[in-house]
């Protein structure tokens, strides 16, 4: 594995070890240095030679999410075309003791793609069919392959759709295994709350089905819970090989609205009114005035540059007009200024392009950096204390950092931007995160709201759920997987 | 245990054992016959000789819940007063390989606190404080002795309320335990969607926040889902102390509204409808032309006697009407009659009497009879069919029985009368029940939408669920309990 040595070996990983690229690509990979000659054979008897790759530049390509975890390259990427063809994979790599990585679009934010021991990285892309659409049942079965976006462009004549947005195009089976969730958690869950069943290959190749083979009964007391089990655990328990979901019913209408407050404290105190009040927002977004001003010399805006809450209502024509004026009511008596609202589509996108352009309007302000996102979730009440702490020590760190994030569910992220080049920053913004993470703990938050735990934030966890949690997690790992191959070195 | 045959003794256990009053009590109860003088005595030393009791009758009340399942009495029942004895009680009977059997308010309806091993039952009334309130969270903290209707009340002017609602008023760790939902599930979830963290004492004495300690956010993506794992365990996997939950803004105001139909099919083709049309109804209960005749005989009410359903919206004046409108043009639409609505809160309890006495007069269609409710779910486009079958074998069976459901979520009960002394006609109930559960397995369905599966159920979760996951909720079980202590019996 050339210069990179291992978690194991190294004996602490750092949140964010830089990527090298030159020297043998991202952290200089050889050609197929641990499996053998054998073994790389015996996987393409299962998937076919063209659906297994030992090249460098795949390696690479399959050894890096798109957070700034450095590059750790499997020793070889194989494309299953069916759940057999999976289960036969991992029986075998099981068998021999080789590492297994699930891989879908690669957009995780917390490295839980890095092959930290090498092994076999398991791309399901090719496995991309919508199984089952069932309309009266609100359900929809599908392969791993499928994006949220792709499933939601087959619904588009149903009526239905699939409403948790992590912002990238992620797949559902991905997004079911980071526990995902976005800007419409606030209305309608996380994916904790929308998957029905999982297809799920054991590491030793075994079949589960979490809540019965075929089965999308809307709920059920049967049994322990094994779907939620799998949901969030970050392909360490197993592969998961299609989902089933739950759709809802496509908003009849919506409508985008945005204004601007003196303070964080008047904006999540509108944000809380407006919950109390029942007012069933789809999307509540703060965007902190730095974002605010890096959009508008992003985009050539001229929004106000101060604390601002964007957000979406939808329902029917009538439903929206009540919901719109109660928010801004509720805003005005908080001291919302600016209120501005959009019904057509085109103009609700201009109005929310601040939202949508955030992260390039960030990376803009110091052009060729990294953006590393941090990702805690407090009680609600909680929020004006943390975010006005983060911005001092956002502000003591000397990074550049803007803040944003799903104010309904008390979750923000923190978008730092690093010269990856550079130790000594990237040194600043680790200990920065980690003590966001720690302040988010002693507000009785977590240091995930929906990145998930992956490699970098295993110690924070250890804090966040304490020492009797962790070993029965343990135990629950090391039962399923007691050879300890399921994507090694995430979470625990 | 007197002429009890436990479970692993005779094999098989009956769905519906006939209690027997009369000799020495249900089940012929002798005091204090399994336990050592020594062992009673140091339950004494942890919770205090008040709270410690072998009388026969105290093990009785204890030894069943409202289901038909058979009494069987625990050995002793302790009423800690805090959890450091709860922790206590569970390390001390742990370590004396005595089984641990929790009791809440004993209203489950699955034989879930028979304590079919002897052992001791641990009654968690005591504890019933309510610790924690947070407005602004939208969470609260209750101890196990708090009821559903205990807090509603506590947050009567709070603006919030918790709003699953299983008929009994249970406690709400209790439900916690079993998964309970009810009829309010269609708008605001389960106890599943509605539990943000639980403490549990384990079966070795050992306390386990599921969420960490403390901590109330309302989403995360730190580590297993342990919190998602115990709701649901019905206490097989350790004692719930205190859970935390989600609260949500008390409606401003609520329309109930009734409906006739002139078929099963036209009834359930509105709810789907009504569902698509994202009407955010709060309740949507069905009512079969059994249960609507029952009523009328039971409270001297004019009903049509058809299939019906029983709605109710939740949301301001203006939001309620406009939902009610496009349900009663849905419902028109598949040919209901009858449309009546209310909205001051005693014409709605007249107008939803039928649904609230349902139980009461389907129980005095043949007095002196005991009631046993089925609990399948099946994908609500399923529901037609099933219904219709139930309707052929319940005739078949000549069982006298009625169906009511949550039909938003495809669950259903069927009511069924039963002399319990009357062996051939219990046999015929047990038969029907099973025919029941598979008929829902064979339509994707579960075997229980919401009481568990208790003693009753076992054999038709392995149908449902099939060999690896039973393996592996095998797995869990005896990670977190290797001497099969906790609640022995039960689910698995």
């Amino acid at each position: 594995m050339g210069k990179n040595k291992s978690v194991e070996e190294s004996g602490k990983s750092s949140r964010l070890e830089r990527k090298k690229p030159g020297v043998g690509g991202w952290g200089g990979v050889k050609e197929q240095d641990k499996l053998s000659v054998g073994f790389v054979e015996a996987l393409k008897v299962i998937v076919g030679s063209p659906h297994v790759s030992t090249a460098a530049a795949v390696r690479e390509q399959h050894g890096h999410d798109e957070s700034m975890h450095r590059c750790r390259p499997p020793d070889a990427v194989v494309w299953p075309q069916n759940v057999e063809q999976v289960s036969r994979l991992a029986a075998l790599c099981y068998g021999q003791g080789v590492p297994i990585i699930p891989f879908g679009t690669g957009t995780g934010l917390e490295g839980g793609v890095c092959a930290v021991q090498g092994g076999v990285c398991i791309n399901l892309t090719h496995m991309d069919r919508i199984l089952e659409l069932n309309p009266e049942d609100f359900s929809v079965v599908v392969e791993p392959g499928v994006t949220r976006k792709a499933l939601n462009r087959h619904l588009r004549d149903s009526g239905l759709w699939f409403p948790v947005d992590p912002g990238a195009d992620a797949s559902l089976c991905g997004m079911a295994a980071t526990g995902a969730s976005g800007t419409n958690a606030v209305r309608y869950g996380t994916m904790r709350d929308n998957v029905l069943n999982l297809e799920v290959v054991l590491p030793d190749g075994r079949l589960l089905h979490t809540a019965g083979c075929g089965r999308h009964f809307r709920k059920s007391a049967a049994g322990y819970n094994l779907t939620g089990l799998f949901v969030g655990s970050e392909g360490t328990l197993g592969l998961i090989t299609s989902a089933t979901l739950r759709l809802h019913p496509a908003p009849e209408a919506t409508v985008a609205a945005t204004c601007a407050f003196p303070t964080i404290q008047a904006a999540v105190d509108s944000t809380v009114h407006i919950l109390q009040a029942a007012v069933p927002v789809a999307r509540i977004e703060f965007l902190d005035d730095v974002v605010m001003d890096a959009c508008n010399r992003h985009s050539k805006m001229d929004c106000p540059v101060a604390p601002s809450l964007f957000l979406e209502f939808h329902g029917s024509a009538q439903a929206l007009a009540e919901q719109l004026q109660r928010a801004e009511e509720i805003a005005q008596y908080h001291g919302a200024s600016h209120f501005s609202w959009a019904k057509e589509a085109e103009e609700r996108s201009r109005l929310w392009a601040a939202r949508h352009n955030a992260w390039y309007a960030i990376m803009a302000l110091r052009p060729g950096c990294k953006g590393y996102s941090t990702d805690v979730c407090v009680p609600i009440s909680r929020l004006p204390e943390i975010l006005v702490q983060t911005k001092e020590d956002l502000q003591a760190s000397g990074l550049t950092g803007a803040i944003l994030g799903h104010v309904g569910d008390g979750n923000f992220h923190c978008i730092l931007l690093v010269d990856p080049e550079d130790a000594e920053e990237v040194g600043r913004l680790e200990a920065f995160a980690e003590q966001l993470g720690r302040r988010a703990l002693a507000l009785h938050g977590t240091c995930t709201g929906e990145h998930g735990i992956g490699l970098g934030k295993r110690q924070l966890l250890q804090e966040e759920v304490g020492a009797v949690a962790m070993e029965i997690m343990r135990q629950l790992k090391a039962g399923l997987d007691p050879r300890g191959l399921m994507n090694p070195g995430k979470v625990l």
